[in-house]
């Protein structure tokens, strides 16, 4: 919001309408996260905020230390490993919580904290990819009802009101070559940037899209290997017009001599390693 | 809960049936509270969790440090002020989250995060106290509805059903003067601590029960000066039996130069002043 940007004086930002047109926007989508979790029976569970290395998503050099009483903890960047442990007895869990990244100020869209949702079950890439398009929907038809605020805030309500699930699936594989016919240049194995997200968006007709099936190495060390092709993982990306990525989701390896030998080999451990801390700080999750 | 304190592996430790059963009940409070506050109209709010000094409670000390890139930065302790912000707008706000206190093990109920639920709007203390009741029995009722997990934790369940508002309200002063009766040794201007809300609560049948009108000079700079007696301020705790403070709750002072006073000669600015901190951090706020 430019208006809001421009205002550099926060006791006058405070009282700009779109300032609480914002606040309200936020309020409706998280009702429309919560409406969808309880009507399906989700818990909500409340994740520790200062943790060890088991709070980190991928880049553990992204982490905010905290001075922890003379030793240093983390803020936390995900309730994952803590909601995955409770599966076994509560079976469907989420959870919602400010997320920190230490990363440089890179775009736009940088934020070094932010509020992330977090769900957590037993189930298929395919069941998590329909779950992810019904909690979608859910947060878009709560903020609909929000209409004056949306106007106050310019949202052209008309592009709401055309989201019709299902939504386009294309995989990992397929997005590069695609990306490679519009003359990026990006290789198999190459994470993809927002600019990437972007053209794939607009060649795909500017609607909500999903890409699977990333490969191992790129991601969370816990994802689990596609049977088929084991260079890939049964994971998911969700990209919204404009914004880009919106969701990352998974299925989990469940089998702990797979799991163990996943995170020993990944660019998350050699992280760790090179700051002092060892596999053990994973143990109770392992 | 003995059981879980003595289960030291973590693991082990998530698949008791009574730590399934505290994130069930925990959820269910959190829900009572969502519950009340969507009734009522109330906006949920999400505010930073990295601060400046206006994250803070009374005690500056008990601040977590957080390097911000190379900054010093704080976790949150209360979302007050950045509600207080939004009262002029948005008349009646709330914000649940993490608040974080570096406060050394001092008892049972030590806890360096906890989940704090914090209102904000117009109305004076009277009211404020009725709306506590509200809330804190729309968790109640929340909670009774988890049977099956209070017979788990081995709740009374009577002695929720026996909570019925109005709670006895007392004074700071008259619970002072109580206090002495009971041999307790405690001067008027003293902060009262778990063993004397106990002692008090025993005292008036072991139901929760209200303290009001507390001295300024122990309370939060911007609670509202008594008209009648302004060594005291228009302010509540609220005491629940076993567990002592459950809330503090004040109504506010918003005259700015009676605000500027009362912040430039609390405690809080004395440890701000040597922590190096200054009074321009409260600039937006003031």
């Amino acid at each position: 919001m430019e208006v809001l940007k421009q205002t550099s004086n926060r006791y006058e930002l405070f009282k700009k309408p779109e300032f609480s047109a914002v606040v309200k926007v936020e309020n409706a989508l998280l009702q429309g996260v919560r409406n969808y979790f309880n009507k399906e029976g989700f818990t909500e569970v409340v994740v520790p905020h200062m943790t060890k290395a088991t709070g980190a998503c991928e880049n553990i050099n992204t982490l905010f230390d905290v001075n922890y009483f003379g030793e240093k903890s983390y803020l936390v960047q995900t309730g994952q490993l803590y909601l995955e442990s409770l599966v076994p007895t509560l079976n469907k869990v989420f959870c919602i919580g400010p997320s920190f990244r230490a990363e440089p100020d890179v775009d736009d869209r940088h934020l070094t904290e932010f509020t992330l949702v977090e769900l957590e079950m037993q189930c298929d890439l395919n069941e998590l990819i329909e779950r992810i398009e019904k909690l979608f929907m859910s947060m878009i038809s709560s903020v609909k009802e929000n209409k004056k605020d949306l106007n106050v805030l310019g949202a052209d309500i008309s592009k709401l009101n055309d989201l019709k699930p299902p939504f386009k699936r294309v995989t990992y594989t397929e997005a590069v070559e695609t990306l490679n016919k519009l003359n990026f240049e990006v290789s198999w194995g190459d994470d993809l940037k927002s600019r990437h997200e972007k053209a794939l968006c607009r060649h795909l007709g500017n609607k909500p899209f999903f890409i699977t099936h990333y490969p191992e190495k790129i991601k969370f060390f816990n994802m689990r290997t596609n049977k088929e092709d084991t260079k890939i993982v049964n994971s998911t990306d969700f990209i919204l017009p404009d914004s880009g990525e919106a969701v990352g989701a998974a299925e989990r390896e469940y089998e702990h001599s797979i799991l163990y030998q996943k995170l020993k080999n990944s660019t998350m451990m050699q992280q760790l390693e090179k700051l002092g801390g060892k596999i053990d700080d994973f143990e109770w999750y392992l």
